[in-house]
């Protein structure tokens, strides 16, 4: 069973999972069908149905699905487990309870994002929130990761279009010292960070890619890889759970617009795509602001970079930007 | 030129680097001889020698070295920048100041550190300090970073031995959060925190990899990857730059050793190894500790660890341990 280890120097929280453990370097799934366990028909293979969206009049027999949610075939937490206390507090070792799902975000094994319709790429927001809202009800979950890996440069080890939610027990590092950061800056300014750099943003119009009265999407300033790209509502709100249905729909179609231009200027690159939302619970609703982050994965990262290091990034993000822009008339 | 620049939000630090623009995924240089800059007899095109151990006897023509130190081609910063004053308190732009460098770590393209005499990695560990004890007078640098990819899959681009050194004006946010935390620990426990995680891993010698009363070779408890390894010299120091020649000759054999053993672990895998050490004029020399960081690069990572985030790792650092003992009869 899987274990959460806390680093006895940096103090960051690794989780060891013996039963993820897979052949290395796994072939991406290129074709579909009786090969694919995501596509429709395999749902016996994918697994236990969480949380599905079908249209009633095609449902027959567990397929006419729109978006399924089944839980991750190799999971590296379990709601089943005991988070436990730390009985050495050098070597501090948990149990590995969280929630690790999959969200299977079509039936068509080649739809991506930049193809999907953006009513369809709505459905996976709203599995992602609709699972959120779920889990957070299990008072030992206290944050929400949601990562979608496209291409075997990502990590990803199927191409069927998906991705996967994870629940921890506690807040990690990274979103902590985001968090701190934010919440810095509002003590500081009396406003949101976030929200600043999105008034600038729309000022300067240099690092904007598209946008609207509800919607950004943008190149941000100290961009750690080219072409990175955030898409944003510009309402401000912590919680990516806490967002309406049509709040979702308009993302949607900032998402898709922009999965189209990356796939038009980068030629479909590997990519990864984040969630950052507030954990759960979190009082502050002030300082934090929920965001996407899509992060082309277009070479191999330096060790330099790798794991919080130092990126150098030979793409200014003015000049993706620029590039975005003029990447589809609109 | 390249630029510094501050995220607004979370205060990371980015080197914008337009020079070192160069095609994406670059083929890595298979063969030596006249393709390769970094080969004996390519000196012109390798670039101004910053430094080199000559073996007299064979100096001619500039050929004869054994490690030869020159400036990056495509440097992310430079000496002769200026580091001035940012002007927007939110888009925080500074100058790339800082120095670049590459080590070819052997005149043999086909050599590596599990393939070098020990005597030979010696001299790239010398190579480091000598460019450190250098760089360090240069009052605007305030720490250093050393980098050594190896395979494309590690983000190398030439596959002849070197590293990188790069010095910073700054200290990087990683390097200041494993310092805060070690320093947390140290007035917690009036011990350096990785003195006492040696003490603790020699005494249990689960996770030991190879030990003798000087150096340490172990998979760190809260492993990140399959198979990461840390080289430490076990003798309290702050600095990588204040160690004698003697001290890198034991830490040169116990890399060598080790380097071999996870050559036939895991059969010659692309690999990071990143050297951690306190940065210029630190005067706290009780709670940091330098080490080396050897990180295999097996699968391409998942965008849930990217920067910083969660790691998920199949591998128990235990299991490789084990197994990287009892790969080489010792």
């Amino acid at each position: 069973l899987s274990e959460l280890r806390r680093d006895p120097i940096t103090g960051r929280t690794v989780i060891i999972a013996p039963e993820r453990l897979r052949p290395m370097s796994p072939p991406v799934v290129a074709i579909g069908g009786d090969a694919c366990p995501f596509c429709e028909g395999q749902e016996a293979i994918a697994g236990r149905e969480i949380l599905a969206w079908y249209t009633p009049e095609h449902r027959v027999h567990g397929r006419g699905w729109r978006v399924r949610v089944v839980p991750n075939r190799l999971p590296a937490l379990r709601v089943e487990s005991h988070y436990g206390d730390p009985r050495d507090s050098l070597f501090h070792t948990l149990g590995g309870l969280g929630a690790h799902e999959v969200i299977i975000e079509s039936p068509d094994h080649h739809a991506s994002w930049s193809t999907m319709k953006p009513e369809d790429l709505w459905l996976t927001l709203w599995a992602w929130r609709e699972r959120m809202r779920d889990l957070r009800r299990d008072i030992r979950l206290k944050s929400f990761l949601v990562v979608k890996n496209v291409g075997a440069a990502a990590g990803a080890t199927l191409d069927h279009p998906h991705s996967q939610l994870v629940a921890l027990p506690f807040v990690p590092q990274h979103l902590e010292e985001e968090m701190a950061s934010a919440r810095a800056a509002h003590l500081n300014t009396g406003a949101c960070a976030f929200c600043t750099v999105i008034e600038r943003e729309v000022g300067a119009e240099t690092r904007v890619v598209t946008k609207d009265a509800q919607t950004i999407a943008f190149t941000p300033f100290a961009s750690r890889v080219p072409f990175e790209t955030w898409v944003m509502s510009r309402a401000h709100s912590a919680a990516f759970d806490e967002q309406t249905d049509e709040t979702l729909g308009l993302v949607a179609e900032r998402l898709s617009d922009t999965m189209r231009r990356l796939d038009v200027a980068l030629g479909t690159p590997p990519h990864t795509v984040l969630l950052h939302t507030a954990p759960v619970g979190e009082t502050d609703r002030a300082s934090y602001h929920w965001h996407l982050e899509i992060i082309p994965r277009l070479t191999a990262e330096s060790g330099l970079a790798w794991d919080g290091g130092i990126h150098i990034n030979p793409v200014a993000p003015e000049d993706a930007a620029r590039y975005l822009r003029d990447s589809l008339r609109s």
